[in-house]
């Protein structure tokens, strides 16, 4: 997948700045972004409020999509399903159009990438069934209110990404490796790491693995296969969360007729509270 | 729903007491049903392993029934979905096989109630998919270990039941409104009864409605729909969980070219302990 990603930025730039983005509400964030006033990730934009991934399939494979989430939902936590062929939003957005309020988007033809437009008004499809997805950014605001330290944002550098010797549970023709992303944890706040994480199981939840690099097939944490290598501090423990690329994996290796997803980091922000939904 | 419900036991009984089927494990419990030496409820069987209720849908309703349960995991929680007409199970019970290993199942076809029979092997269809869905057992026998008073079972009697006022959100056929079990529950015990009941997200997890039954359009509670009028003591506050009688209802509602269902507390006993998936 990574030779997919794409080298050239769209030449237009966003008009906004990133610290007047983020001042906006989710609802207002949307219209800039549907109006291409802003066309850069959504990093620490809507801050407070969920953010997601999104996957759209031909309805012909949203039944076996659908079940591929239900069985591999620790990476792959389904928030919202669309009703097929509609773009707009029921339950985390009221009416917001999810072929205009994501900031980019790829579009894959036959398994072949195809576009990585700023809409999806020119491909969206009659028989499109839209996936939310949730994503690591709940929980990540979560431990850092815990005093958790996360050190990839330390660096300034993404979270190391892994893809794992663990086969997800397939559904039809949708099959993956469970990806995995990981956080050096000091060892004294793994378990308040557990317990924050918890609280957030349509956010990937609690982790799938603690310690123990090679029971997950990695031999070597510096050799990951998407993100950028871990800083590890002495003491830390590397704990492991299920990652939103095993979905992005699933549905390219589908090479559905078509299939539409957000731009890496480029997600869709929802009204809703991050906190609304926490567990107990 | 409730005038379907068969007045005319099968003149076949268990030939094991129910004291011994109660000592059996879950595998072997199967067994005796398989081969109906056990054809009674599985109130009190398997303790410690979850329960499960039963519906199987033809192929070309599955993804509606299956996009209905996302959209409404407390009245309808789901563990495990079946492929498309296989009857073996492949997570909570390895190797089980639904068409046997229940005492005893009714049988729709094209709506209406066709036979209660103690096995499927006569009915299975080769493109039946099987859904797993969670139900209250495991709370409750949660919410005893933790000295939570269950009045109705106190009492011998069934827990009221009532249809409210909430449509669930419908998906494609299936639609229905929103059904209710009540507990009645000494005011300051209701916290402690939430925390204890939000472990089990898969077994309805926590209320749905905590006091106020007119928010849910309950104008009588002694008015119920199913099961038996509540025992309220003073002090008791009225908590309410979605109830597995929910699905039942749109089930009922989408008229599917046939549907298989467990007959009312005639439950699948799986080999998964019930603190297994438990949160936190």
């Amino acid at each position: 997948m990574s030779d997919k990603v794409a080298t050239s930025a769209d030449a237009r730039s966003s008009s906004l700045t990133r610290v007047d983005a983020a001042r906006l509400s989710p609802r207002d964030l949307r219209a800039a972004i549907a109006t291409e006033q802003w066309t850069d990730t959504t990093l620490g934009l809507g801050l407070g409020h969920l953010q997601a991934n999104l996957a759209v399939v031909p309805r012909e494979d949203a039944y076996d999509f659908l079940l591929f989430c239900q069985r591999n939902p620790k990476p792959v936590p389904l928030i919202e399903v669309l009703d097929a062929g509609s773009p707009l939003v029921q339950q985390l957005a009221p009416g917001a159009d999810l072929r205009t309020d994501l900031p980019r988007y790829r579009v894959f033809r036959d398994g072949e990438l195809a576009s990585e437009p700023l809409h999806l008004r020119d491909d969206w499809e009659d028989d499109a069934v839209a996936f939310l997805l949730g994503c690591s950014l709940t929980f990540e605001a979560a431990l850092l209110e815990s005093g958790i330290p996360l050190r990839h944002l330390e660096a300034d550098t993404p979270a190391p990404v892994y893809i794992t010797s663990q086969q997800c549970r397939p559904a039809g023709k949708f099959s993956a490796p469970m990806v995995v992303s990981m956080r050096p944890i000091p060892a004294p706040l793994v378990a308040r790491t557990v317990q924050v994480t918890s609280r957030y199981p349509w956010g990937h939840g609690a982790p799938v693995h603690i310690g123990d690099p090679a029971g997950l097939g990695i031999d070597d944490l510096d050799a990951v296969d998407f993100g950028a290598p871990p800083h590890m501090e002495k003491g830390d423990v590397p704990v492991f969360w299920g990652c939103g690329i095993t979905p992005q994996l699933a549905v390219d290796g589908a090479r559905s007729r078509y299939t539409f997803t957000h731009y890496a980091q480029h997600m869709f922000v929802t009204d809703r509270s991050s906190e609304a939904d926490a567990v107990a």
